[in-house]
């Protein structure tokens, strides 16, 4: 069944669906199994039929990256939205005009300032915003310290404030270093306890904490026990990527998402063989240069996606991938791999060169090619 | 006149349109003194404002990197177009129909192969196109080299199978590996010897070719004669950005994009401020690395464009940007950057931050932004 992927113009971002829904029932197993919900994050696809599948397996609800995200879910009837970055007050207005729409949105804030702020702006519209307070469970990036005496406060700013406190979430960012089980086991288990241990702190000051949500890939692939969590974030696990290969979290059988190249030219004298998908269609995401296997700017397989062993994107202009053999022979490459002819690249890291396409192309079982269109911009 | 920049959602991707059209005016008036036309490369701007303002500046028509940008510019009345990437076969349909729609599109090949594809398509459909071929001047990318005996064979190919060869045309894509005057004129010299070599090669075996294109920005900046060169192409001096200023050829009051994003948290252990500027705004572009100073994923500046030196995004998630203040001092940085506090970021690479967004907000002298469009995708 070649034929509708013969036809597609090059580069595309291809979406193999069986792939993609064994790595939704995966998760969606793991999370069920661990006796926790499942919040997928959905700045990894950004593409409603993506999204679709994950609540049709059993998501409660999405996490986003973007109110963009947020109003798209929103208008497709999927309602409890978590914005997991902490909000700009510039922001609060688009996510009131969602709320007072019906759309049970959360927002986030980890600090003192940004506490009153929503706080403010909430007692000025009389509208109850729900809240979430980041907790930093590994020094990778925002949220309070479990143990930073501003936690109570920032609750406190919130309660009194009339805000209704969802819970604390947290994000275990620098699982992306690491890759081995021992090692990630570790991290799960700080992530999810440093989480539980702020909601602790909250309640034993005397407020309402409901809900404890953690998440990364890596890490809730892991974790071996999610007491006292409710709720586990993840996002790239739905295509996986050579990232994730690295860290040890999938197969190369479960990476869902490629790129089809055409050929367009060669440099025999080098080994190159020169393709259309360049640094526009890949990204200029390097995300394994520093993990086990740099795979350049992604790893080459055939149109029908066999791995070429040690064939990789080395180099990338904006319209122009340079793909090198490794170690294997390189001679006759016009002969070879003709112009004309097709490969697939697997990219380090799905959610950067998704980003590079307004499309998908969803690609059946059966060999039947759909179109997804996917969000661009803020 | 902050009133508008003030409204704008961040992240934005803004355009200092007075800096814009200055840089325009200073490639198109070197290109007049040398006595060539000047063929912009708009894979840089993508949008047609932009396009027009270079037209109206008196260029000669525009290069284009994908068939999506010549097909814009064809519909805005933008007639001679050639697209810079060698053609690959599945692509020439969508080429023979610009062209039959009345575009003077030409297209480039650098093979026998890619020749032999273009000649038999032609002869199927009847059609005259025209052709470039590509020249490698600095072993950086594609291209034959001006003394292989493949250029004239390919020459030939294409005037015996009927077709228009207009000529030669090289890139000097290793410019941007430098970064003092006198090898940038040394570079900009070997391009124009070997691809003014490269059309005499194929005039003394007693064909035509009457054009000789080169390009980049930096050898288009640093070229002292052009002599037997016929016309230019350059991109990224339209904007120019951090990366040509390592180069030496922009100075940082020539730096028209900008990101405009907003200050969403901070990590004062760490000296970090948190901004909503992360990699899907900037792009993972990390061009600077390597470069005499490595700007991480952009300098910093003040809401209304002054570099606050030393001040470099040095971490970037998705929709997250770390920024750090380098040696100054760090104290209070939530007093000093408070959250809602706005920045702007200068980008490592114009051609690739650009590409992450749908829109520039572009600011005229007089504070009035303009929303434009730009193109995404294939």
């Amino acid at each position: 069944m070649s034929t509708p992927i013969a036809s597609l113009d090059t580069p595309a971002a291809l979406v193999d669906v069986p792939r993609m829904q064994r790595n939704i029932q995966r998760m969606q197993q793991r999370m069920n199994s661990l006796g926790v919900r499942l919040r997928p994050h959905v700045k990894t696809s950004k593409c409603l039929p993506v999204i679709q599948a994950q609540i049709a397996a059993g998501a409660s609800g999405v996490t986003v990256s973007t109110l963009k995200e947020a109003e798209h879910c929103f208008n497709q009837g999927i309602s409890d939205v978590l914005y997991a970055v902490a909000i700009a007050p510039g922001k609060l207005s688009q996510a009131l005009a969602l709320r007072r729409a019906g759309c049970h949105l959360s927002v986030l804030t980890d600090s003192v300032q940004g506490a009153q702020a929503i706080v403010a702006f909430a007692k000025e519209h009389g509208e109850r915003l729900r809240i979430w307070i980041e907790v930093d469970c590994d020094g990778h990036r925002s949220g309070l310290a479990a143990e930073d005496p501003a936690l109570i406060d920032v609750a406190r700013i919130l309660i009194e404030g009339g805000l209704q406190l969802r819970g604390v979430m947290t994000h275990a960012g620098s699982s992306y270093e690491l890759d081995n089980p021992e090692a990630l086991q570790a991290l799960a288990e700080q992530e999810r306890a440093l989480c539980v241990r702020a909601a602790q702190r909250i309640r034993d000051a005397g407020m309402a904490c409901p809900d404890v949500s953690i998440g990364s890939t890596p890490t809730a692939l892991s974790a071996l026990n999610l007491d006292g969590v409710t709720e586990v974030r993840a996002g790239v696990y739905v295509f996986f990527d050579l990232v994730m290969h690295n860290i040890g979290v999938c197969q190369a059988d479960e990476l869902a998402l490629s790129v089809l190249t055409t050929v367009i030219g060669h440099q025999q004298d080098k080994g190159w063989i020169i393709t259309d998908a360049g640094w526009m269609a890949m990204s200029r995401d390097r995300g394994t240069q520093r993990q086990r296997h740099d795979f350049g700017y992604g790893q080459v397989c055939t149109e029908t996606g066999e791995w070429i062993e040690g064939a990789l994107v080395t180099g990338a202009n904006q319209e122009h991938g340079i793909v090198t053999l490794g170690g294997a022979d390189s001679a006759d490459l016009a002969t070879r791999f003709p112009i004309g002819s097709r490969l697939r690249i697997l990219p380090n890291h799905a959610c950067a060169t998704g980003a590079q396409f307004p499309d998908y192309h969803a690609l059946d079982a059966d060999g039947a090619v759909h179109t997804w269109s996917r969000l661009h911009g803020w």
